[in-house]
């Protein structure tokens, strides 16, 4: 059981005082991540389209994905990594972090 | 901007006198959800890793792809999708459910 590769999930939600700009600027700079740490496989990223309203205030979502375990776990202590975290930890009003294994389901299961 | 199709993030945290064979049950229903359900065109799962203790408590991931935000209401009104809610309405402390239309960056970006 277990997919390829592993998954790191960010739900976020911004303070309330944080402007648009700001917050662009983070996703540029997030996004900016995939040419600076080599195992950062891909990155994607989008806002709640709000359609079952159980989004608990989340607005945004990024989604990295790396090889294995190793890989996040050397994204995680990358410089680049921890500089990014550290100039934006002060914007968040509530963040989760998740990282699993995908196990992948496709029909016919 | 925006990637392709539309993507169905729900995270959950059961309560503590839920079994794991009651969780399993869970997994295997949602998962069979493929076959019955037809603008619901991928779905995998995952358990927390735990590499960041920032979970919030959330220990499962579920991620289902669809093609459009029609295809996505499709599959929340369909009435397999609303009895399998239905029948696990009790099971969960807390629910995170974010729909999000990826926008993808790749190395170089």
């Amino acid at each position: 059981m277990g997919g390829e590769g592993v998954k790191h999930i960010v739900l976020a939600k911004f303070k309330d005082d944080v402007s648009e700009e700001k917050i662009n600027e983070f996703i540029k700079n997030y996004s900016d991540l995939v040419n600076l740490i080599e195992p950062l496989k891909a990155f994607q990223w989008g806002t709640e389209l709000s359609a079952s309203n159980m989004d608990q205030g989340f607005s945004h979502v990024f989604e990295s994905s790396f090889e294995s375990v190793q890989g996040l776990n050397e994204f995680v202590s990358d410089s680049h990594h921890i500089a990014f975290g550290k100039s934006y930890a002060s914007i968040f009003d509530k963040l989760v972090i998740f990282d699993y294994n995908p196990t992948i389901i496709s029909y016919p299961n």
